[in-house]
């Protein structure tokens, strides 16, 4: 019997096609869309075995005992493309930097796609092939997925669900509840770039210089850390409610304070010049390619060179100490020697960041 | 300083409060979602470590060798509550059943919550009880997630995207591309009922007797498929494009045919009556509850037994057999002796059935 007659179907138009209900019915057009888009891309050994889930080898620690790491994030970014990235490799970076942080290796992802009938194939074909570089980049295959499709009007293009599994060996804690008095505060770079370079591409905003997402996975400058051997008592990326919402999470888990020291902080000046324009506090605006470390304080300036000899933590900087504080309050010591508490996210939000 | 003055917020209002864009932001009141819903309903030892991700113990096999499986799903069913379950229950059973068809035991499930704002608090109590209930009858516990919002009309009220990890011991290889001439073709119960319950109380039909949804965990009788010994191939369950889809999937990956007996494929009467009246044929319909099983024939006899002892297996019935044929057709010989060929699903497609 002719392919025709078993219902051959045409290659997908990348270029001109859309997203429609089949693609997501489980029949010939699903099979379709997997295979000359999503396998094309990602494919692995993993993806490729084609049953409901992947089987993976289990990880091995060269011998040494260890824990598994799970960890999970939708991504409903808008607008999907922004200067610096888009959903694609936003949704590989935010889950291998959710495992990372937990002093994980991450070793593999899981992608399940939820698209908007209508939506161009040529852009998430894009999408697509930025999630198979950051993979490939951050060395963490997709190994299972999966795809529904939702009427017009109830969606938004395309949201994107990871989630990602790492080991943990035996003997390395980390956590937002172990930080103690004294301990350093330390970030890996400038705040406030994603954030911002969505809501300047939202507002449809330009500056003198573009500001672009730090969009990136961690797990090599992560790994870099770990092998100093400093004494790391939590590790953090700065997302959702930025620098402020993370340490004051840590805090409260610690029941400790936090004062931390303005100048110290790095914050470009096209981003703090977009942060007056729009009205937000740097502090409080989501990051996508940095993170934040506790450390024992004997052990910061080892810590910190490490850091600074990695290319994604060359702006590294020390910017505040744990203290004792029984209103697990974040504080900052301003420009001018004055204070303020630098509270959880009040008022404004920024929805849809990630 | 005084709760108030730190920003001390109402309790979530579960009764007649909507979600909003803040219960996403990162703030506080993302924070009290969680803790007053999800982690209320859901929570364990694992969920309460409060960082980005969960540290799970390394999986055992009482010191035989394995390997992980992971698989993920997407749920977008419309409606969200329907006959026989919701989309709460419906998601930890897709997912714990795409891992225990692989042949592992499925260990951790992630979940991820894409909310629309203005989604009413208490059906999303009702989803997150409702997964609870199942995570904890299948026993799987849901141990690390996410939240996000979207604006009103970028959504559709919930859409919920779980991820599993079970354990594979070495040695048990099933999957799609091991089925050989001669297996028998078995099920573990009616076809159609899950996707007939959402097409009828979507088009607002009611029938003589109630049409529910067979949504269940089906580790359970997986185990006790398993510990027969018996030479299975392959697991599966036929949900989107039902039992129709699936074995087109297998007839393709093993390179084979498959020839069912109509009269030995159990389907309910007012399913039948319900496919009739809404155009659709049982074959193609999903299913959230069944399995079918490729076996070994000399195996087929014992596998049936342990199926029937079981209580979600009591209507298991093998249904036709594995044959030689170069186009990999699935082929069904009617009631009246005639033949035909049981296609991937062409024209007719039902969206959002899962």
């Amino acid at each position: 019997m002719s392919e025709a007659k078993r219902g051959y179907v045409r290659p997908l138009d990348l270029k001109h096609g859309r997203v429609d209900l089949t693609h997501g019915s489980g029949g010939r057009s699903m099979v379709q869309l997997i295979s000359e888009l999503f396998a094309k891309h990602l494919g692995n050994e993993y993806l490729g075995q084609g049953n409901d889930g992947a089987v993976l080898p289990a990880p091995t620690l060269e011998g040494r005992a260890g824990r598994l790491v799970m960890s999970t994030d939708c991504h409903v970014v808008s607008p999907l493309f922004f200067p610096g990235g888009d959903i694609g490799c936003l949704s590989v970076h935010g889950t291998v930097n959710d495992v990372a942080v937990m002093g994980a290796t991450p070793l593999y992802l899981a992608a399940g796609f939820v698209l908007e009938e209508g939506f161009p194939l040529a852009d998430l074909a894009r999408i697509v092939e930025s999630m198979a570089h950051a993979a490939a980049e951050a060395g963490v295959p997709v190994v299972t997925g999966d795809t529904k499709v939702v009427e017009r009007g109830k969606g938004d293009g395309v949201f994107i669900t990871t989630t990602g599994v790492g080991i943990l060996p035996d003997g390395l804690e980390l956590g937002g509840a172990r930080a103690r008095p004294g301990d350093a505060v330390i970030i890996s770079g400038s705040m406030g770039d994603h954030g911002v370079a969505i809501m300047s591409k939202r507002e449809n905003l330009s500056f003198d210089a573009p500001i672009e997402s730090d969009t990136v996975a961690l797990n090599g400058l992560i790994a870099a850390m770990l092998a100093t051997g400093a004494d790391l008592r939590c590790l953090r990326d700065p997302t959702r409610g930025g620098l402020a919402a993370t340490l004051n999470e840590i805090a409260g888990q610690s029941g400790v304070g936090v004062m931390l020291h303005e100048k110290a902080i790095p914050v470009k000046p096209v981003v703090s010049a977009a942060c007056e324009f729009l009205g937000l506090d740097p502090l409080y605006v989501a990051n996508e390619g940095k993170l934040i470390a506790i450390c024992a304080p004997a052990d910061a300036d080892r810590l910190l060179a490490a850091m600074r000899a990695h290319p994604l933590g060359r702006e590294a900087s020390r910017i505040g100490e744990v203290i004792v504080d029984d209103h697990h309050f974040v504080q900052l010591t301003t420009a001018f020697g004055g204070k303020r508490i630098v509270d959880w996210l009040a008022g404004d939000q920024l929805p849809r960041i990630c």
